[in-house]
């Protein structure tokens, strides 16, 4: 941490302010410019709250040098996390093929996406019980019942599955049932549900929140891992920009920035992100190419009848053409 | 609803169209122009989830003509909602001023400010006991002994308190203690907590998220109020732009806009949007400007000592002296 | 300047950067903390290009403590800059009431208009001549013909006129016949007619860009003041977010953030921001209860047929109103 | 068009908007529903200007239903078009391999690079010769002598050159000597610049604005096209967010959506989006894997001392190792 004095600071000011700095157990170092004066922290200072110096009247800025995560940081944990989804691994090179219904709507419907998918060469499948919507009067998903639906398929298919837990009213029921617990972008910061993550065993899928910096979104999952769960995989669904012809802005750039970050594996939502199904083809494949390591994708049977987030959906027939292109654009990146 | 068909549709795809559209209950009328058609929806359609026809292999695209919010909607409740919380009337010419440090952290420090602040003309207190903190590091609010701090203050000093509720786990202690109680930015969006807002007595203090659109915004206070809590407050708190000089950029346009919109009353916060105490004087005095119904600010008796947002808090004094200014310009304004 | 670099960089490593920034003319002090090294560059950075040294492979990243600007910088010029616009005074207390119509259509309208106004207690008259429009179909002004227009009221009814430059092709011309040269959001980084622009006698009024942030608006200023040309007044018009209700969301935090920078004038175009005529009466006092040192606003005597933005367009009674509440904000502001 | 009125409208208001409608040539259809009267518009509307009707004291809003260009909408030119740069053609399936130094520098470098990338599979080379700088204080670029360095360099190597023209100024000089013309992200609305682009017989490459939308920017192109040149590039380049680690956010969606849009060739420019040179690798293949008709990424074979932007360029050996796996992706994409 560096603190930059105001400009033309004196000899007193520079004291009264080093002395603060050594209460909180920090060493200094004072570099005097012409007319500004700058002080180096020397010590673990992640865990220091900046703001502490900011209210200082003789401090300009402080500026952070080191990352505020720990946990989650590739700086103290070089190698590539792999997480462990009821057998099926993702991450440093193993893919997450994620796909199903937006929302689950009946067992019929779910088994057959289920079946069609798990022959197209997915390895997870993912269906709404719980749906967050933006209106009180839309489609709230099944709720317990979707969850059943969801169990009852993987039962007879034999597929993981991934679905959003909304409230830690369900927080029990989902560590029964659910191999990979979804927590959505609008929830990315209720720290109260994620310090909850923290009690139970299955791997957590952190969305990023629709205006989350990357910083946020890895300090989100410190929350999850600091709480006792280091079992995280991060996944971009886009971020919510100026331009409004698509639903939100999908960021791939997340891929090679939380590479460098962090160990955590990163998956790409392209459904979400565009909120067009025409949108999906050409962003799986770019996003496989920029390095990811899975992709969720929502298909259905019947998009035009889907109770929600249909207009996104692929049939399932276009996503085993297009899951073919995908392995191929993943065997030319992995074999460097 | 309008339903825009794609270019040169033939009679039949027009009639699937409009089959579809009756099967939902809603009239149609047809316009056709030069190689375009569009389809006039007449009914309710605020229930109506317009993914429904988006994902039609005949649909352009759909455009929404009502707003689909009802309780909310000044246009079916034209006259400006007054809120009492707890004998401080709220909305339609009635100020709220709120005040308080952002963390509760001792009984002394919070008698000694309330005092303050009510000598300077403040009408409720504020202090955060749990706090929705970016790091799981950093200090998370003194919790249940906060909230038994804030309730000896109101003791004492007489205002009616405001603090941010994060979790339904403290649903009944906080409709039991708490005046108003406060729904923060990141949970804008948490809409199981929305719902279960229903079930309380008390009035609701909404903040708006940090890159909420204002239909978003009031459709989270829809959700309350369909869930039977007609009593919500709205606060503007600062949207995440790509400026970075300031924390968020306060959007004051928001004041004029929800007033159009919605009868519900409008607050700022400014202390929150910038992050810089010395934004706090000018944005205050700009809000009133502008015809909000109340301002929430930070104060604090010695900001740089204080466990968090110090950077953002104003002394006592300057609050008193920013109140008589602030009360200067409302007179302008209601006068009218 | 402060170089943090790669944690865990030997003293061969240090040496080189060291010599590196010695060989810029600048003095070193080195900072070395638990496995990471930070390098204080002492000396005018001001004009050194940090990239030169974020691409060294030993350096992990570039912080600057000063800002890039120095004639625009209120460090180094601590009053008020007050400009003179051909005898109206604007800045440090001298407010520019300038209105007008959006697009010059016609002599008797900018006339009528022009009187009205100046009854209403306006200072200067805005008209544009030639217009930037998203559209190559859309209507783009009179050209030299407005601006004789414009010219010819100004001697009819004394008011300084004010109008936009969009090429350097009109340089001479403006700088014979207009008061206030308005360069455009769309052009403030059109840097080769800013490198013009020092070049002439008349004030300049510098709108900020859709998406520039503080530091670079200023920056553009600093190229009309570094190319000979002193007499600039910034003037905020609204920024892009993704908020879409109003065409663009007003910044009046502008106001004191550019007040602690910069000694130049701020003025606020509430108009274009909200591109909205209903928010232009509340927009404006809040704009002045913020701070600014004047106000642009469109006035137009039959909104309903503008040739542009008459949407946004105030009636010349609503104006005269306006203006009046407008200065008792602005009395309240300035006996402090 | 759609002109919904007032919610109530009598009919003596219908009648007075419909009036004005017909008055501007077009024929409405009027649809009647519960209290919302909506007018359609029949006729050629793009080149109306909806903010007439806006105005009108009975409108509530007016929505387009055709997008606002004619040229450049695929809707009126299904088949991709073909850009010849000087023998090498750009879209349909025909790569732009575009690379060079951010800033031309000296003979020797240019001519280096050139060889370098040629050898490497590009087909184009780029260098600055006129640079946009924020700061007045930066290197601005040699100018004319940058030009002819270019020029120079063409002839040893025999690629077509691309440079960037920020000036009317040197409209002649660029038409003589440059191959594609680029007009930088700054001037994408610098309709004045656009216009005379018209005049020129070289070809086009259209840098996408900061925070300009899809449609800006397609109305940009339909500037330079109406004008009379028709050869026109569109190059993606990132756009501003509230993400600060990277300089801007690559939207790689933009290939999608402009393909179904435009007829126009689109590329991509990973090393302007980023701002780093690690991510280039990473975004140019998920760029080609997205179908975007060629990559525009800057070289230098000492990123260490170029006079700008150094920090994300790639070496030459780097670039030719890219540009395998990027020509194995594409032929993956372009089989289907």
């Amino acid at each position: 941490m560096i603190i930059v004095l105001k400009q033309h600071s004196g000899q007193k000011e520079i004291d009264r302010v080093e002395n603060l700095i050594k209460t909180k157990g920090l060493d200094t170092h004072i570099v005097k410019g012409a007319g500004q004066t700058i002080i180096g922290c020397i010590g673990d200072t992640s865990r220091i709250d900046a703001k502490l110096f900011e209210v200082n009247p003789y401090v300009d800025k402080v500026i952070h040098v080191q990352e505020p995560y720990k946990l989650a940081n590739r700086a103290f944990h070089p190698e590539d996390t792999v997480v462990d989804v009821s057998g099926v691994k993702v991450g440093s090179g193993n893919m997450a093929y994620i796909a199903g219904p937006c929302s689950v709507e009946t067992y019929e419907q779910v088994l057959s996406i289920a079946k069609d998918i798990k022959a197209a060469g997915a390895n997870m499948l993912r269906g709404g019980a719980f749906k967050p919507r933006t209106s009180p009067y839309s489609f709230q998903g099944l709720g317990p019942e979707g969850l059943d639906i969801l169990c009852a398929v993987k039962e007879e298919v034999g597929l993981p599955i991934v679905t959003e837990l909304m409230s830690p009213e369900y927080l029990d029921v989902f560590n029964e049932k659910v191999d990979l617990i979804q927590i959505g972008a609008r929830n990315m910061q209720n720290f109260d549900l994620l310090k909850q993550l923290g009690q139970v065993d299955r791997p957590i899928l952190l969305k990023r929140g629709l205006n989350a910096t990357y910083e946020e979104w890895i300090m989100s999952a410190e929350y999850i891992m600091a709480s006792g769960n280091e079992n995280v995989i991060l996944c971009e669904r886009g971020i919510r920009t100026f331009e409004t012809y698509t639903r939100n802005t999908l960021d791939l750039q997340s891929v090679p920035v939380l590479r460098k970050l962090t160990h955590l594996p990163v998956i790409i939502d392209p459904s979400h992100a565009g909120g067009k199904w025409w949108l999906v083809d050409s962003m799986a494949k770019a996003s496989v190419a920029a390095g990811a390591d899975g992709l969720m994708i929502e298909v259905h049977n019947n998009p035009e009848a889907a109770l929600c987030d249909g207009a996104q959906s692929l049939k399932p027939e276009k996503y085993s053409e297009l899951l073919k292109d995908v392995k191929q654009i993943a065997d030319i990146i992995h074999r460097q």
